[in-house]
């Protein structure tokens, strides 16, 4: 029997939730490198929300995925068989391979990983695009002063819960809104947040404003919708909102009903000069090198801690991605695609 | 018969637009200025939009007028009597003693002017607060580059006419926002803008973007409302939103019905990575010296032009506060309180 490669691509474009009929899993045969090419064997594979903006053809700052074509993703890979000078089999590289189990690669965009420095799925996470996405949107944008108050939404998640860690290194005072009692505790209690607010409770914006006694300096955005709204009203004067992602808009078909709720933010703007900046992690890629350097000597002093949801198996991938546009990940959601013998 | 004084309070907090019968104009004794104290007679009242907000309770920057209080505003006046070594009957200054013809000063918070350097009424004007507030946000928030594309709001206006003609001189396009032809004529031919559109028009979103063919980097927003509906979509990545003012709002009752633009202006924010910053002049205090020298020159060097709206008589203040906030002022809005002979 001949092994052979498998690939998910767009269906089609989801009209709100995408759906598993929206994916669609294809067999292909495992494809010979030609000279200056790797073939590269996908072990994880990363899930990322980001993911449901390039499934859709409205404007961004990326191109979509076309109907048809592999969808796109991070992935870590080993190296099964080279004819590129650069990489020997049993190299293991981060690259942008997509969801495929297997790919061809020029080596151009691939990073090795050196498995003794660490689990090599954490280039995925808290010491990749996640991690870094944390690091400069809070420092580039958010600027925490000691003692200021930094609040992060989807706190458990990949970035999340590096944003309040990096916040209480730099000294402030870090509060995340998660979904859940669980993760709120994790939030706390593992990760070290002052205060974790579910906001699944009734009385979320209650409960934010005792968590908040001095009001809010830094409020690093990733969902909008409900949770917004009740941040808003604790903003400080010159507070800043790094803008990183929207998860509880990626899925909406069309402009909610009213109130319209513009009005009160531009005059929040105003009022209280605020700082709302939206930002892709690539726009700070000359950080590269401070991130790497920093993030693992916090991660190796125990300052920095994270969590990885895994899931097994390649053809759950669209699963997982439904699944994280939920909120039902706890942690960097990953699939395991084949086993990582590398650690 | 003895000259009396007069003065404008708040009589009642404004619903919607502000009426004639929220204010009330009270006559008082002339006051006698004790040790230390100038008895100052005012000569040009500056009506401004942000004077809306201090009729109001709702939060903000500063604290309201209260009810039966004078209403605040910046004047220029003459020093008609003396104890205070620092002033002498003669003097013209400069200061913020509010809707009335005279007013007893410690000299705290007054300049003097000179009107030997020009027409003391632009210090209410391009020489001051508003030429200062287009200044400071334009460069320190919008920071136009050579080449890139300034839109400005309320182009006619005391802050929008400075903004433009500022973007000129630092090499950008100016494209101006205004109400009816006979001021898109005057932003376009009398101070120099490249463009200006029409917001009445009922093609008006389609104007700007023909006035805008290489999109928008830089907004500076004095209106809100639908303007900024036609301004979003044109946005450039990068591009910077100073928000200084948000006049089409300032009325309004309560959050207007959807659909809510909130998510929209959101998901802008991420993928064009835009900074939306609001601001207030004093917040940039430290530029004061840079802005009058900046600004000195380029009017001395004819690079800078300015439009006064002139309203005679103290009595007619509210009329022109209500005006304005309908747009219907033609310039820098001022009420020439008494004959200003210094100039």
């Amino acid at each position: 029997m001949v092994e052979t490669a498998r690939r998910i691509v767009l269906a089609s474009r989801p009209v709100g939730e995408p759906k598993p009929s929206d994916f669609r899993d294809e067999e292909f045969p495992i494809p010979t490198p030609k000279s200056g090419e790797a073939l590269l064997r996908t072990l994880w594979l990363s899930i990322d929300p980001y993911m449901r903006g390039r499934m859709s053809d409205a404007p961004s700052y990326a191109k979509p995925v076309g109907v048809g074509e592999v969808m796109e993703g991070g992935t870590v890979s080993e190296v099964v068989a080279s004819n590129n000078d650069g990489f020997a089999p049993g190299d293991i590289v981060l690259g942008r391979t997509g969801w495929q189990t297997h790919a061809l690669s020029d080596g151009r965009g691939l990073r090795k990983l050196d498995p003794k420095r660490g689990p090599v799925s954490l280039a995925l996470g808290v010491l990749g695009m996640p991690g870094m996405t944390a690091y400069t949107g809070l420092l580039e944008i958010g600027k925490p002063q000691p003692g200021e108050t930094v609040v992060v939404s989807a706190a458990s998640g990949a970035v999340g819960s590096a944003v309040g860690q990096i916040a209480k290194i730099k000294g402030a005072r870090a509060v995340g809104i998660a979904g859940g009692e669980k993760k709120c505790r994790y939030v706390k209690n593992e990760l070290g947040f002052d205060d974790c607010v579910d906001y699944r409770a009734p009385d979320f914006p209650a409960r934010l404003k005792a968590a908040c006694p001095k009001g809010i300096d830094v409020y690093f955005e990733n969902v909008g919708g409900p949770v917004f709204d009740a941040v808003l009203p604790l903003f400080n004067p010159f507070a800043r909102m790094p803008v990183c992602g929207l998860i509880a808009y990626y899925n909406a078909i069309s402009a909610p009903e009213g109130p319209d709720r513009l009005p009160a933010l531009m005059r929040s703007v105003l009022t209280k000069r605020l700082t709302v900046r939206g930002f892709i992690v690539t726009d700070f890629a000359a950080r590269t090198d401070d991130f790497l350097r920093d993030m693992s000597t916090w991660l190796r002093e125990g300052r920095i801690k994270y969590r990885e949801d895994i899931v097994d198996g390649f053809e759950n991938a669209p699963r997982a991605l439904i699944g994280l546009l939920r909120g039902e990940n706890f942690g960097k959601q990953l699939v395991r695609v084949a086993p990582d013998t590398s650690s």
